[in-house]
């Protein structure tokens, strides 16, 4: 159910005419309480889109009473029309809901540039149209109406005891000219304070999302948000908390590398015995960035070489002629030199893993990308914005 | 003439087999004197080739008699029967020009991994035969033989008051299968220091070879080298000899960005008004590794906010809402939103610029790269070291 998976929480997604699919395109979100606590963590590009300006001031006060999405179009480098269609996409909603402009948060998805009057009438019908179709068990379009390439909508639920966290996801990384922008809103019935939701947020989100890294690209709208209504009566141990949320982000973050547009492989780069875990994540996203060695896994050589190559750019502590390089449970490489043959590796299955033993202390990492392929080029080189 | 241009260098190019085609992969330059001084940049990657490791020490003194450089092999990741093949050639020079072997530079490039006993005896025949056949006439061939990729040797002559600089050079970052090495050697017979050369290939490499950028990924065998005979007599002033230098230098980063395999848009990104010359690299960088970007030229795309997507990652000083990006001359971003119509930019010719203003100070840097394209992936992804 997503996120009316929690108690607490109302949700929509109806079609606005924004998709030109007809699909849904207007999510809203409604915290029904007793908490108003909201939390939300932002792309950290400081070309920043409309609806991130705004969200950023509404969060603030960690106080928030709802969260409208829409697909169809970024409102992105639209100017101050476009930073004006969020504003009045808040005021409408707050009117509706009878709450205060500045506790609601706007995320927006879809082409970069995108922004005009049309725009802004059909983001306001749906915003109408969204709060009049609230329901428990809304979630499930909502979900479906943040979605843009996405080829499946991304949801989760997690029980503990007596609480629930729900969530839905979109996107990941900018893998398709502009859309693939990566917005994901987790609700909960745990009673938590303002400061526990937002530290638990970037703790659960500095392990999950933070180490997707598709393609390096870093999207102008991103926007991960945690509301929490209290509804179960329940304050859970913040640690407990925290363990459920990244379980929960984790999760989502695969799905939607899973999902990732004009991939053909998966990879999870686990990074072993580094000397810190900030060094372990360094190494993983300099395999994780690196075209070389996604387009050897595109095209399933197991090329530990490149594997070398690329953690060799980063200052971790390893001593890069005693490192060892698994790939699918096959150690192709060890203290730097080769070890068991590359036709020894089977690379064809989607899901790839490849371990890095630093050999320099007990911290590990593990990033998760895609590989390079000929649909990512053919994708991101079409004329578009 | 290449690196015999100058006075004082003789060079060869040899056939010794270890390319499949046949064409010469052996070079071998030697410094007649008077002056015997040397100056090297290395790849900053820590996994370096075993060629590196020797050149490094051989450096240290700045006492550089000979460089003898091949392809067909990388002699990467080879272990140390590799290493005791790159001290076997350095012998083996030092012999036949009865020299010391530690005044012997060694580079090699080619497949990563190859550097067996069948190598290394080709490897040594060819030092023996190139040394047979030096002459000051020998500069085209020993640039043909450090050839890999290339589809053309690449070799530049410039003369001032009486001194002359000559150079041969290979690569364009690694664009092929770990094959796209970057090796150059410059001579000249300009009479310098030890420190004052390394001082002058210091800032010349670090304003050309060090802003091309092909695809962000660095490789285990560069090395620029700079060989000074000192035979015209002439002790130019220092800053004459490095602005001359640097032009050089420069020429020679433009003539492998051109040939950059499977490219098909050289981009010269052009950073300007930065608050500083480093910040102005740091913006030119963050364009030239982004994926969507490179993707949208190779689409002839004028895609502008991918360009501000990509600067919006550093933390250069600028206002992202006031920044101005022009392709090939048409201004299509002014203050962070939409000028002239995509329409506008023509972006068919292979020859691509791009202007970013930053408006926060008087600095400003080029770097180079080209687009990302279907071959790039093609060429990387295919089975190969």
């Amino acid at each position: 159910m997503s996120v009316t998976a929690p108690q607490g929480f109302d949700a929509a997604g109806v079609a606005a005419g924004l998709k030109s699919t007809g699909k849904p395109d207007v999510a809203v979100v409604v915290n029904r309480g007793p908490r108003k606590v909201g939390a939300a963590v932002f792309t950290s590009n400081r070309a920043k889109a409309n609806p991130i300006l705004w969200s950023q001031q509404v969060i603030a006060d960690r106080t928030v009473e709802a969260i409208v999405l829409n697909s169809g179009g970024a409102n992105c480098f639209t100017g101050a029309f476009g930073f004006q269609t969020t504003h009045l996409t808040a005021e409408k909603a707050a009117e509706l809901l009878d709450v205060s402009a500045g506790d609601v948060l706007v995320c927006s998805t879809g082409l970069i540039g995108t922004g005009d009057e049309v725009f802004r009438g059909k983001v306001l019908d749906g915003v109408e149209r969204g709060i009049a179709s609230l329901s428990a068990d809304g979630g499930q379009l909502a979900a479906e109406a943040i979605m843009t390439t996405d080829t499946v909508s991304k949801t989760a639920v997690l029980t503990r005891d007596g609480w629930t966290i729900g969530a839905m996801a979109k996107g990941a990384g900018m893998l398709a000219p502009g859309l693939a922008t990566m917005l994901v809103v987790i609700t909960t019935d745990a009673d938590l304070e303002a400061s526990e939701a937002d530290a638990a947020l970037r703790r659960a989100t500095n392990v999950s999302f933070d180490r997707l890294d598709s393609d390096g690209c870093m999207s102008t709208n991103d926007q991960v948000t945690l509301l929490v209504s209290g509804a179960s009566g329940i304050h859970p141990d913040l640690d407990d908390f925290t363990a459920a949320l990244s379980e929960l982000c984790g999760e989502l973050a695969q799905k939607l590398q899973t999902d990732a547009e004009g991939a053909s492989h998966d990879i999870t780069i686990v990074v072993q015995h580094a000397a810190t875990e900030e060094e372990a994540v360094e190494v993983g996203r300099s395999v994780a960035r690196n075209n070389l060695f996604k387009a050897a896994i595109f095209g399933n050589d197991p090329n530990w070489g490149r594997v070398l190559a690329a953690i060799g750019t980063t200052a971790a502590q390893f001593d890069p002629y005693d490192v060892d390089v698994t790939m699918n449970g096959v150690r192709v490489c060890s203290a730097g030199g080769p070890d068991r043959p590359r036709e020894d590796v089977d690379l064809t299955p989607r899901a790839t893993r490849l371990e890095i033993d630093l050999k320099a202390g007990e911290a590990t990492a593990t990033i998760l990308t895609n590989d390079l392929t000929h649909d990512y080029v053919h994708e991101n080189s079409a004329y578009a914005s």
